[in-house]
């Protein structure tokens, strides 16, 4: 049984504090409480560092196995320098039995490893999983994008998602979102969900290095992103067409085809993706959009001028969005800004386990980011 | 044997000279050559640097007066640190009295200012303005976008459009394209021209920071800058929208709606735009732009399958193109890179002096970018 | 009388919370919490906006008064938009009035302000300079390198340095280090109090540009700043020259000569320094360094082999060191890392105003950066 | 009356011109040119991908074979796609075979591949190693810092160290100096060939991404290198040491004790020294500088006040240089500014050839850098 006034802890909450101090403090003197022992696969990756990032700062976490591939058997400082606390950690294989005994196993591992290792856990484990393959729901989707057996849908942690919150309560299985389609979901979802606009969309997504990972590529390396934009997965050709596909598809209950274009830029974090659509009627949409956000947490309309920036929302939980409209073209333009390794990934897997373990939603989470 | 003359002429043309050595060698032998004085208004700014430093290494040409407003009196070295040969040139007050006498002035001037200037100028000197004033056609835009009175309109300087050049051959005032039309149009124009496309297009174009120039603006500050991603003038809102869509509906011959987001990237060169519209038919776009560009010297449709990087154009003043299409929404998807001070700017200023003093179009101008 | 427990809210915590949990939760029971009301002066800059984003996940405090100068009368989010909880807080005109009645007033002014500002605020409020009004102790320094009358020394917030602690634990008034010094100071602050080199130093410190501030100066816009590198305040010039020296000659109880240079490079936030000296004898530096900042919470040498990084700081209190012989010169060289915003600025104005008011010295501070 | 062969041979070199162009006028109309036939080892990385930058700009030179390791049988588009008039070239393998027959051979390959080579070459072939075999005299210092046998030492790339041209005008064989020798040594040479300083020098020279090469190491990856500034080879470690310090030796006429710490930051090229050393006299090293530098083409001592900028020598074979005096502590610093690839590398490649070519020294090089 958990401990709400621990949700206080949080740095996120510190201007909510105020009102709910007495209360609180008064709760807190008849609790008692009981620590979370979480396990990392993955731990020397960019998702596995985030995870303990925000994971230190969660209160009711207590960090147990940290595992690797290659990197096993090596101290975390070397691979995450800035987890100071954990530095002297050492890195121990990926296997069942090492994730086994904890209370909530991340994995941050390569595409297609998460069944067999989750299969092996104990059932009652939380198992949330930021790589792809538990994410969409049909399994010819599954086979033309990424190849072989599908194995199996979980519930989708996106909590924003009508819905969402429901069936991430009783979970015990989680799979994170994607970075582009996180983004680009809470960037359309009202908007196809209130049919504001014809069901084809167009949405260019700027994305920061980190979204691929650390693997070792010529067009990765600093000397070549420095300095240079590039464009990838052209033409529907990117694995997050499918799921951005599947998200505004079901919100919509209709089909809604999705033209889907990343761009790869000069910086280590954040995604600026720019949504468009033909608008059906005169609605407004930004009423439609304050409406559908307004008791989101993490989800925030910026008054009506100012554009999101992703240093904004750098290490933060927060997606920050502006709504306009083209008036000669009769179209609708949504700009949504959100850090790909946190609201895109770490952040998001933190929120579902927040929710499915009934702990509060914002716990160990922040909506202040980190600029300049 | 050998032809000094010309292979010296332009280095950068190297990979065009083979089947006119010889009758340009010939030709060299009977000509005498006259150095074209050209002054630059504006040298102090960014388009002003760039056009001195293409110009430097120009072959035909005597660089002669350079003027500014605030910074007049210091030294070009204070201001453009690059161009070492010009360091000690003090710079001018920007007056037609300053800039009277030279065979060509390139104007670098804040929107408004250029027309006064011209109109003191002799009527032979060929001008060239870099700024907007005599971009548009329609007064009305003019005065929706930009506010007063329409300058009047003046030959456009993007000689790939369809009959550019002949307008170009006879000009003594040439119109330099703004950098976001310059690669949005050279994206899109075969496809509009022929008809391959509804006539409804989405441009997202990414950029560095150059293209707003030296103004002391929080938002253009490096802390602010780098690390982030924004967009602005969303929805139709920045004012070069009407000119990528005058120059597409003249394309096309009727009008073209265009849906443009440009975003702002942590670099201080480079466009990346990506520009998508839904397919009319089954045509392959890839032969219509194959045959399009197929004598352009600047315009590269790169190979299938390789995607176009600003750093292979910094500098120089190439375009280059991919085209594909999205089978799933039967939409053309075009991406393209250019270089905004180079051809997106000074490159396309040069190149437009070529053409209306008969020099060869590519003298002083590369086609090698500067990477990485 | 403050409440320890609550210095458990902190994220930094995490790490260290296992062991001191029961303690901790009985100790809950029988205190009573009282909030601190800080109020910020300079609210809309770089360094009040760390200073807010600190205190925001402070657990003792309540953010009162937000002041400016030319911003007054705006939102907070238009000049902080990282800063969402506090986003539509209105910023007051900077003047004691709006600032008194808080019990800590952090001053993030120009140079030069400060002084008349604390002589109106109550004698109990705890004011702390994150300007370098009151950090030197010599007039003739203050007047050689800022000039004008010495607005007088403040106790210094540099509580790593010999005896700082006492000083704090009983000030009212702070003055916050310069960052550059930060870094510089405690990278040598142990060879030159333990007479391993000789008392000339030699200081190169690579720092990013939010330490320039918000001034609107071409030099910082980011098409100058991104791809370049710069030097400046050379051959002594840098007004932190004369802070460093008084730093190392207190530690040293003599004159060490300071040869200081900063250099500019492309990133927002963080400073290297690479610091060198002769050595005077064969003394074992490393275990020097060890036992110096064996119990520093923020201080931290990296294992052999291991060299700082500024992006394994950010946004983070910590300083990370590393300490090497040249044999072959028979020199010391140390390497420190740290973010010039936090332990360089704002976190060393929380963590000094944590020990003046008896809190824990961590409470809202992190060792955890923000990476990749 | 104008000349063209002049004018044209090297656009570059507008400059420098005027005082020769009659008698190179006279000359041209008495000489058959032949063209140089050249060929480039390792044409696929990126010292490789700046010499054919370079080369494609030079006046005198054709361009042969190209040849790579592991990309052999690829075009070099795909790894160059900035060398657009080369894109189709495909690269063979690196084979003496597939190098004979040329004028001139360029090795950019890995340390240690150099010898062999060019043992196979013709021995009238002029070879010009950009790698590190050949730069060392003392076979002990390679034995230390590369290991193995030591392959000899080759005519030493510096034109402006004392005496060197005289060497190079007769080389067939030409050892390019590092990047960091180059800078560091240009910015001291003076004062130590002139006694003005004591023989122990320290250099802190920060450094863009590409000297590391496109090698595949996690911390070179661009979500590693942005945002973040790393200190390596501290103490001595780095190979540079001993090439710096036998240059300066050689000049002194003594040991000169270096004491050398590079630093990588975020930025694609460019490297920006600071040196420093106690002076010995009173005497003026500006004044000192100045002389030694003042004919020379490539090197500018900035004028007083001005801080060279990595900016502004980017892609340019260009050094700026800055000296001043910390009078408190009787030290010289010197501040100097090189594009690594250009006169760090290429560059310096190219002038070597020039001259041992008997090839006007500027030939297809530039002083005009591109900035912003």
């Amino acid at each position: 049984m958990w401990a709400p006034p621990l949700e206080r802890r949080t740095p996120v909450s510190g201007a909510f504090l105020a009102d709910t101090r007495l209360s609180e403090f008064a709760s807190q003197c008849i609790i008692i409480h009981m620590t979370i022992r979480i396990a990392v696969a993955g731990a020397s990756g960019y998702a596995g560092g985030e995870l303990l990032r925000l994971l230190l700062a969660h209160p009711d976490v207590e960090i147990g196995a940290l595992t690797a591939g290659g990197n096993a058997g090596s101290r975390l400082g070397e691979h995450q320098p800035h987890l100071l606390p954990l530095a002297d950690r050492v890195l121990a294989e990926t296997t069942a039995a090492a994730l086994d005994g904890h209370d909530v196993v991340f994995l941050a591992l390569p595409h297609g490893h998460s069944a067999a290792i989750a299969a092996e856990l104990a059932p009652g484990t939380l198992v949330v999983d930021c790589g792809a393959d538990h994410r969409l729901t049909d399994p010819a989707d599954w086979d033309r994008w990424y190849g072989g057996e599908h194995a199996g849908h979980w519930p989708y942690g996106l909590p924003e998602l009508p819905g969402a919150r429901d069936i991430l309560r009783s979970a015990t299985r989680v799979a994170v979102p994607g970075c582009y389609p996180t983004v680009s979901t809470l960037a359309l979802a009202p908007a196809v969900q209130h049919g504001l606009v014809e069901p084809e969309v167009v949405v260019v997504a700027v994305s920061g290095t980190s979204g691929a990972g650390k693997s070792l590529k010529p067009h990765l390396l600093g000397s070549e992103v420095m300095g240079s934009l590039r464009a990838y997965g052209v033409g529907g050709a990117h694995r997050h067409t499918p799921e951005i596909t599947q998200n505004l598809s079901v919100v919509a209950g209709k089909r809604v085809a999705v033209s889907f274009t990343p761009v790869l830029a000069p910086l280590p974090r954040g995604i600026l993706a720019t949504c468009g659509a033909r608008l059906t009627g005169s609605d407004d949409p930004r009423s439609v959009y304050e409406k559908a956000y307004a008791d989101e947490p993490f989800v925030h309309l910026l008054p009506e001028g100012q554009w999101p920036t992703t240093a904004a929302v750098l290490g933060s939980n927060a997606v920050q969005l502006q709504v306009t409209v083209d008036a000669d073209l009769g179209r609708l333009v949504v700009v949504a800004a959100v850090d790909n390794l946190t609201k895109g990934t770490a952040g998001a897997a933190v929120q579902s386990m927040n929710i499915a373990l009934g702990l509060p939603e914002t716990a160990g989470l922040s909506t202040v980011g980190v600029a300049p």
